[in-house]
């Protein structure tokens, strides 16, 4: 799916560091590594994947990509199996455990595992572990959601799977639990040359504006978020306004997903009474399909927020800092693993510390000119897919050689 | 020894870096853990167990240190081995085995390995680990030498005992060599209350240069370092030179040991026939206990330079960081973990490039003082004692609890 080539990172992140991973590569020639999943197409493990596998094919590794097969009744349970590590209350009876477990055995039996290393992706192949022993790969639990706070008897029913790894994966050191195996902290990241994220043409960024109605007589504040009270636009709002009581501005709230969901027309319905008429609230629903215009309008923003009650790991506050923009964002989830308080961000805990955080970037561009910079310089570090596939050659190495690397402690 | 508290360093690292530390350290109530060396006075090793041992005793540790007995004969032998792992040509005849097998059987029969954590600092307690399978203890190897260069018969016989610990930990990324177990960077570290780099009063520090004889009138470049010629004095004269054409300025060379060591004498020679009588290079002998004057010429000093050819760590960098001075380093040993180039210092290539550093730093007072500045906040994440401990403890929970601790790729 994806034509991009490691060569077309070079002019983002230089030569040394194509070179770099180029080396790691050498000497994992010939290597045979599968990754597992439960989808070919949608959501965001197989968005990685279409990514990560043909780069880490290009670096000579022998990568395969398969995805376990399952009836409705299957992906049920693993959808309260989902919902209950993310500490909903979601029922697992014996009967779903049943077929769980009969329907991960059918896919076991049915894939090549003479492998050297085997990345299962979250819960839904996890059974695949019980093949350990008829292989010699070294087998990795690649973990991409939230596991702290569980339903206690979903993590207890999975934790004897968990602990059979060789290693785990987590995104961020809040979304771990303790496990008597290695567990590596693998940042989530995100594609510099993607339709989000890349360079665009000030003329396109202008027509997308006009298209929006946005005019640029004033700062523009941005949040891109789904229409969810979890993501506090209402807050948003009330900050906006308080900052706005001493700088004037616009404020763009943009996000998807309305029609699909009765819920977030709901909250759409919250946050055009609480925008009361301003004409310089812009509320914007955007299709799926906007990666072109989020860019944009991420990219004409003068501060963009990112002001959740609750968080993923919050990629929106890197793609935003990718675009050296300045960014507000909430003290969750993975977004404190983004913003370094004074140095890539402003970290907030409050309506009111969004709003003063508004009130000082407005007043103080060149503060937040710098805030931006080094947020580019430190996602361009840690969350890109070049940085990405950099760890996994890493934790390859480790599991062939557990000395070969050392360990900052 | 040592009457120091961990509640001294808390106006120094802060509140939090205390707090943690005693965090970490709840988790290991009532853990024994003993550290086995082979002197319990004079050597860097046993200056870091003075410290160390008090430190983690007070945070709850059933801490013991145990130092091995041995005759003459025993420590001919040893320092034989650790000649030859820095790759010197040292005879390791079978006999001189023998007495090293021989007398480590003693000391392991008098030893209570009743421990949770045994952790064996350096070659010479090595043997110990034949003891691994009559104890419960996680076995770990402290090497404090850069072993990366060794002769290959000495590191053959070592490296059976060495591949049987649970870990290795080593001081830089280059001083290790690939072992199939795990290891983990352990930087050595500097003391912030300790005489070489507490603060000083001013009216000390004049009363040093007086005592010296050392006016005020130009800057001053200063290399501490045994005279020595792997610390290239001749080069830093040379270099000083080449600065001096275009910004006036002073060189002080101070250092010890000229009366034990016949060598020294002659670099000395060398150094002072170098000088040429000019009146501005000022060449200090300092006898062995002149921490307070090295602190004192440190804190006076307008630019740091350790133009060393070959180097262990070289803490004597971190030691100038600490008092906020600009230094200039050489890429060798240790120093390039602690000058990152325009960041923390300045890094080196030859004398040339250390005279060109030394004149942009003088001509550019801003830049040498943020680099003094990151330098300093930069030893005081990585290279104080209160980190050692921390990574101390941190080892610890790696070792009982594999993953409980995520580790960052």
């Amino acid at each position: 799916m994806s034509s991009t080539h490691l060569m077309d990172y070079e002019p983002i992140v230089g030569h040394q560091t194509l070179e770099e991973l180029y080396l790691l590569a050498e000497g994992l020639k010939g290597k045979r590594v599968k990754m597992v999943n439960s989808t070919a197409i949608g959501g965001g493990v197989a968005e990685i994947l279409h990514q990560l596998v043909p780069l880490l094919d290009e670096l000579g590794i022998q990568i395969q990509w398969e995805v376990i097969k399952g009836g409705e009744d299957f992906f049920i349970v693993t959808k309260s199996i989902h919902n209950a590590l993310h500490g909903e209350a979601a029922p697992l009876t014996q009967r779903m455990k049943e077929i769980f477990l009969e329907v991960s055995q059918e896919n076991i039996k049915n894939t090549d595992l003479d492998q050297d290393i085997i990345v299962i992706h979250d819960p839904q192949p996890i059974v695949f572990i019980e093949a350990k022993d008829r292989t010699h790969a070294k087998w990795v639990w690649r973990c991409h959601i939230d596991v702290s706070h569980p339903v206690e008897e979903a993590w207890n029913f999975l934790k004897g799977y968990v602990e059979q790894f060789d290693a785990a994966l987590f995104s961020s050191p809040r979304f771990s639990k303790r496990l008597p195996i290695p567990q590596f902290l693998f940042f989530p990241s995100i594609d510099p040359l993607s339709d989000k994220n890349r360079e665009l043409e000030p003329e396109f960024i202008d027509q997308v504006l006009d298209r929006f109605q946005l005019p640029r007589d004033k700062p523009m504040i941005t949040q891109i978020s789904r229409f969810d009270r979890l993501k506090d636009p209402v807050g948003v709002i009330k900050a906006y306004r308080m900052a706005k009581h001493y700088t004037d501005c616009r404020l763009v709230l943009a996000g998807g997903g309305a029609s699909d969901d009765p819920e977030s027309e709901l909250v759409l319905n919250e946050v055009r009474t609480e925008a009361k008429q301003d004409p310089d609230i812009h509320i914007i629903v955007l299709p799926p399909t906007s990666s072109l215009d989020i860019n944009a309008l991420q990219r004409a923003s003068t501060i963009i927020l990112q002001k959740s009650i609750r968080e993923g790991f919050g990629l929106t506050v890197s793609e935003a800092l990718w675009k050296k923009k300045p960014v507000i964002g909430s003290a969750v989830g993975g977004i404190p693993a983004q913003i370094i308080p004074n140095l890539t961000g402003s970290l907030i805990y409050s309506t009111e510390g969004a709003a003063y955080q508004i009130r000082y970037l407005l007043s103080h561009p060149e503060a937040a000119k710098k805030l931006g910079e080094y947020g580019h310089e430190y996602v361009k570090e840690e969350f890109l897919i070049t940085r990405k596939i950099r760890r996994y050659l890493l934790l390859f190495h480790i599991l062939f050689h557990p000395g070969e690397r050392i360990i900052p402690l």
